[in-house]
């Protein structure tokens, strides 16, 4: 499989761009000491929703047919990726149907409930999920999408990267979260078409370390563990989007769950904003691996915001 | 007493300027379709040490003359104008010297030591601050900064608000908390000066109303409980700052605890920034009583974002 191109990506710019907030950099003096590298935080947690989950499927609800856009659309999703269908199917005028385990987050229940959505409850588990939804698509003719293997969700995604590159073009490095894959590779896509020489960077969590097997080995490899606090990583990579981190990917960083609940606390302590323990994996990375990034430019995708407020890791 | 004079504001300002961060504003549509209103939220919980208490202490130092900047400021606070002293002095080439209670938070203690301050530790009650404050007076020859009732610190904390008005001149209100009345007597000035029959209007919690009363009976009153979250806000009016708010502050709302509580988590969760309890008293103010603010424009001062995680009241 080839990598999109970039005139695939620059068309999902136009698309994604009026439909999403174009969301602001931060900097942190005291972290930037810290890591004795200038980072650039580029704050998904202000997107629409609260994750950079909103391109991605904002993209690809927009590139439907009219007669899918009609049907609906389907998900399963315990996360951001369901409140993101949600909230971009109403806004673009389509049903979506939100699969989730009975036992999801109440407050990410009440986010997709809250964008006119309609719950499906499911076990918590993937069979379960991946039964419900193809149920609801025979019912209902509706589309089922993919939270991160899927192409024009991978697209819409690299719009972050891209935004981040067109107000710093000459960063050396981005650094994302990897979990399903699909914010990573389209990162990597954004930095390969936009950047200069810039590379990207995968942070993930040692307890659930499948992105840094499976490039290690050069197939899909599962995570045996996903005990990790980092809670939106625990997913697997898949036959789409790993081929695009195959080829554009150029390191994954594994830290441990002390190093990402310390850059948690240093991010929210630091710069005052509340960010999901999934989004401190890249800083993470970056202060355990201190000589790759001295002295660099690096940006850094906060992907998201919605943390359960009476159940912190603190 | 007469109010200070425009030129004094702008002096102010022209002062302060530099040597701050000029802090984002903030909107939420969430939160505005809430309110029926469209907030601004003035983030000074970005602002340098996180809190607005930079631009007192900064304005306070850089008015010093030079003997006095060469003997050394002293502060008591447990909170941020101890951190604002030592950071504004080390910045300004000053030493500090900051009474704290043995009790204080440990995050406001590093936050001060950090800063370079010597810390001098006392017991957690006014008299034995203000004695071990004279005590350094008396030894280092060093000046006293009160927090909130000096005209300098005052004529600073008015520059947050000057920030917002340059901005959206067109206002209606600027509500601020209450605490020691520095920050909503600074704040009264500059809606005087500078805004369009702008009003200042103040948040306090019921807990804690020495500022209400004190508007009613037209003298200082003090607190009987002080048994509210908004942990800055547990301290009184001054003789300085209390001639300014009975002639310029329109207004204080008082506001119960869980709706301080309801407050500060609705801009957690829909705003994705961390504050301190304190900052979400205007809020809660606005919530109160909608009729006052319905379809008006109305700014609110975000005062801090100092908390320890680790003990947070959700």
């Amino acid at each position: 499989m080839s990598i999109p191109s970039q005139e695939q990506l620059k068309r999902a710019i136009t698309i994604v761009g009026p439909l999403v907030h174009q969301t602001p950099i931060l900097t942190s003096s005291s972290i930037n000491r810290m890591a004795e590298a200038q980072l650039y935080f580029k704050c998904e947690n202000f997107q629409k929703m609260g994750a950079f989950k909103m391109r991605g499927a904002v993209h690809a609800i927009h590139n439907l047919s009219e007669a899918q856009k009609k049907a609906g659309v389907v998900t399963h999703s315990s996360g951001n990726f369901g409140q993101a269908v949600a909230l971009a199917a109403r806004n673009l005028g389509v049903q979506a149907y939100v699969v989730m385990p009975k036992n999801a987050p109440k407050v990410k229940k009440e986010g997709v409930k809250s964008y006119g959505a309609k719950i499906i409850e499911c076990e918590s588990n993937l069979a379960a999920r991946e039964s419900t939804s193809a149920t609801i698509e025979a019912e209902k003719g509706a589309t089922f999408l993919h939270p991160s293997n899927n192409l024009d969700v991978i697209l819409g995604n690299a719009t972050a990267a891209a935004e981040l590159l067109q107000k710093h073009p000459d960063l050396t490095y981005i650094l994302t979260p990897v979990g399903g894959g699909g914010l990573v590779a389209g990162t990597a896509i954004a930095s390969h078409y936009l950047g200069s020489g810039c590379k990207t960077i995968g942070g993930e969590p040692f307890a659930a370390d499948d992105a840094y097997r499976s490039l290690q080995s050069g197939r899909i490899e599962t995570n045996e563990t996903v005990n990790t606090i980092a809670d939106g990583l625990r997913t697997h990579l898949g036959d789409i989007n790993f081929p695009i981190i195959k080829k554009l990917v150029s390191e994954i960083i594994r830290v441990e769950e002390d190093e990402i609940l310390h850059a948690m606390k240093l991010i929210w302590q630091r710069m005052k904003i509340v960010i999901e323990p999934s989004c401190a994996v890249p800083l993470a990375a970056v202060l355990k691996q201190p000589a790759t990034f001295k002295d660099q430019k690096v940006g850094i995708i906060l992907s998201g915001g919605n943390v359960d407020l009476e159940n912190l890791p603190f």
